[in-house]
């Protein structure tokens, strides 16, 4: 079976960019022309993903918009499945973890029945709450580690004891996590830390990097890209939400996105070359 | 608006304990007779309620067992809210926790969608992950703290350059999250944890603690009780889910759950006097 970073390389190769598309559904934010419920969702979703699809590398719903649907939103969710490329990656953002047997339910919803490539999750609760995501082989499991947000400074910029900051610790720890395992794990690192991102490529130089931030949240797609790309060149992703899916409210959204993702993937050709 | 503490208060002393039945749906651990699918869940969660509602004060509906359920798994979870008693507390077990916007959605899910009354969270990504949860009136959001898990010494028994271990800072940090909000702040503290709960009450004596891991993992309840009470005697939640779901795996699982569950009780009463 292909590896995962196997997969994202061909997709980055095919593609021509890192582009990672989330799919961060706000009925509220939909173009004019389609309904404000689960059906326009699914058609808003479906027209981006068939706009972008020879450029996004990848493609990540965010869980969080679709359970505010409730039943009907997981249902698009499983419709979404079919409509997104075998080749391109599917990352669904969930930033799950908990206890063993819980984790479990986690990974078979994500990992089985949406047969996702990928997932994000919490560190909070340790090794434990991750490994059962570990047993599925092709996927990589993005564990969050230095996120995009003002409050990540609360506990991830805390200094340790042992002289690391704390998600610093957590980048070592979790990349040996996937050690030996069936799946790999990968970080999740926000695009407005770029200060950091060196010194972390240091100390896990082959782990691979969702990077969320660039666009509405601030981050500088250069700045990531001159320092957050893996060892051999191929282990980022950088997702791009807002930027794309609303680039316009009118009947051209879907072109409008295309033109926006073009946009990003021209930057970013450079330095997969 | 009665706060959450009060309904806490209330459904403590109606049901004589603080009990909480976790809803951790395992179809393969579904008694005989129950279709082993959402069907048999729904009938199963149902069964179990009924036959609980007047000895428990709270229900805790784990969402990874739903969710692997599919669209289906979320249809059961809407209609299991008409069963839970208007007077007991409805915690969803989620663990969430996100960038405003996206938190902001699942906090719409759980507070608006399902009625909830509460919901636990991640505090890995800090305080502007959890504020769009603190807007809601009459709820709690119980940010983990120190969870039951052996890996939860991974990250949260380190400690920092001040001093503290991280659930410490945690703590403190997120009761302050709850001041001057609409909505409480509550801490998961685990069972399994009780030669750390005494001094963490003194950190944080009136912030109500949710306390899973009693019975299959280990925790024992009087420990738990003894220390983990805050200062008015009512703040806290003690989670059961296997013990009580799965005392009889033959037909008459929902009688002898309620035995399991009057066991609890008879244990609790004498705290809550």
């Amino acid at each position: 079976m292909t590896s995962f970073s196997e997969k994202l390389k061909s997709a980055i190769k095919r593609t021509g960019g890192c582009l990672c598309v989330g799919l961060d559904v706000d009925l509220v934010k939909l173009p004019v022309g389609l309904s404000k419920d689960a059906k326009g969702a699914l058609e808003f979703c479906k027209a981006i993903i068939e706009s972008t699809k020879d450029l996004a590398a990848a493609y990540k719903p965010n869980m969080a918009f679709f359970e505010s649907l409730g039943a009907e939103g997981m249902a698009v969710l499983e419709k979404l499945r079919g409509a997104i490329p075998v080749d391109a990656i599917l990352v669904m953002d969930a930033k799950r973890g908990d206890i063993g047997n819980t984790s479990q339910a986690y990974a078979k919803a994500f990992y089985e029945n949406l047969k996702a490539d990928s997932v994000t999750l919490s560190p909070y609760m340790g090794k434990d709450s991750i490994e059962p995501f570990l047993d599925y082989p092709g996927t990589c499991s993005f564990v969050l580690c230095l996120t995009s947000n003002p409050s990540s400074a609360d506990f991830q910029l805390q200094t340790l004891q042992n002289g690391h900051k704390l998600y610093e610790w957590v980048a070592q720890t979790a990349a040996g996590w996937g050690k030996g395992k069936k799946g790999e794990v990968g970080l999740v690192v926000g695009a407005t830390q770029t200060q950091y991102i060196k010194d972390l490529r240091q100390l896990v130089p082959d782990t691979v990097f969702l990077v969320p931030g660039v666009g509405t949240q601030g981050g500088d797609l250069k700045d990531v890209l001159e320092t957050g790309r893996s060892k051999n060149g191929y282990g980022i992703l950088v997702n791009v939400s807002r930027q794309v899916l609303y680039a316009s409210s009118g009947s051209d959204f879907a072109s409008a996105a295309r033109r926006e993702a073009q946009k990003l993937v021209d930057e970013m050709k450079p330095y997969f070359k």
